[in-house]
């Protein structure tokens, strides 16, 4: 099976987030597009989603990287779900190293200019669900 | 907080399902909707779908049941990601008791009719990826 598409852009924002380049990464999503900070949490829109990241990366002290395996992607009435694995780590944190693995799922739509943008940013998957 | 009405959608379609209602059941999903039938196997389009649901309930022995809970509701981009809690069970398959739980993802959008529409039917939720 060919690779999708919708995985190719995701492969690049994560570049782009373990670069911190905020300009790439923001191409990524859509103007009113909304990233789950936390369960409970939301950033909605652009502006919120940049500011974000930048306090995420803060958090992390810069250190963070993330890589994702295991796409599954299923489409349906003009969207795309794709659910995967994520593995979050940051080593900034003086004695604290952090390893986080999730299972998120994202909702992407094809954009009139063919690239693939995020409408719905859940890195949390199912644990919205306690 | 308000109840969101896709979750009013949903728990509808719940019960055109419990009913085996195809006419009712089959309004809740957009033309081009796609079901996820078990991992990997997919229905897509609205006639692909109500003969998964024929064969589903068939396969119970018209004896399915079920009920979800604990919503979610993330919206961005136009669309609705929801989580949930889903309960399905069949007494109808002789000494063979269903019970099976899982933690759906659904994608809606809010269609011109202003009735709420599933895109995409994930009722395996994360358990896509292995």
């Amino acid at each position: 099976m060919n690779k999708h598409e919708v995985i190719d852009a995701i492969e690049a924002a994560d570049q782009a987030i373990n670069a911190r380049d905020l300009i790439t990464l923001m191409d990524f999503y859509e103007e009113d597009a909304t990233l789950v900070i936390e369960p409970g949490r939301y950033a909605h829109g652009k502006d919120a989603i940049m500011k974000a990241f930048e306090a995420i990366f803060d958090f992390f002290n810069q250190s963070l990287r993330i890589s994702q395996s295991d796409f599954q992607v299923v489409e349906g009435g003009g969207v795309a779900l794709v659910i995967c694995k994520l593995k979050l780590s940051a080593d900034g944190l003086g004695e604290t190293k952090v390893s986080i693995e999730r299972k998120p799922t994202y909702i992407f739509r094809k954009s009139v200019d063919g690239k693939w943008r995020c409408l719905i940013d859940n890195s949390y998957g199912v644990e919205l669900v306690a």
